[in-house]
């Protein structure tokens, strides 16, 4: 990752503006892990900015290189249909930046475990 | 945790039956973890069990205890409203039965690190 990269972490959005926190705290989380790298959220629906206005505001900062991440529990319509049509408008609108899009958390083995492992603890397992 | 005890695993749901697989696995893994504990899923729409179905049928097994896990990333009016009041009818039809419920994922800070900690293997920093 170079100073012309960004990360854009991707969520649904929501009506009630605390829906957005945990979203936030990972955003810092990364900005301490990488301190040279622009990281945006992006939302779906109902928050802003939309991943559209995301990318639009990078590639007016310079970036050429952003990593899309879906913050999303699991794959369904949302992320097999509403973001890669979402995609193909704004790579037309931004040819020259490359995209790179990770799959969601949810087929992420180590995101689980650790999911799984709280679950045990919750219970006093 | 008694063999009296079970926990719902409860997800948001989604039109797309592959959406379910990431708390399918999430369910396994919990077994594995608590060979002596009933792990159920359920879900808020679309999808079945719901969450009166999957506790009912607990119910009918003779369990006593129930802890349910929300599987989302975030809270917002699911969980601040629809889960509320699904609960308050729920402990109307099992007076018997002792709910405890977690916070949802995305308040543990463990899992929110998890999550950055592959965020930031993603992007190669």
């Amino acid at each position: 990752m170079t100073q012309q990269s960004a990360i854009v972490l991707f969520a649904h959005g929501a009506r009630d503006p605390d829906w957005a926190q945990p979203f936030q705290k990972i955003q810092g989380m990364v900005r301490d892990k990488m301190p040279g790298v622009v990281v945006e959220l992006a939302f779906l629906e109902l928050m802003q900015p939309t991943l559209d206005e995301a990318v639009a505001n990078l590639a007016a900062r310079g970036i050429k290189n952003i990593g899309v991440i879906p913050l999303f529990m699991a794959q369904g319509g949302h992320l097999k249909e509403d973001l890669p049509r979402k995609l193909a408008e704004i790579r037309r609108q931004h040819p020259t930046v490359s995209f790179r899009i990770s799959p969601p958390i949810g087929e992420v083995h180590g995101i689980l475990a650790a999911i799984a492992e709280w679950v045990c603890g919750e219970q006093d397992c």
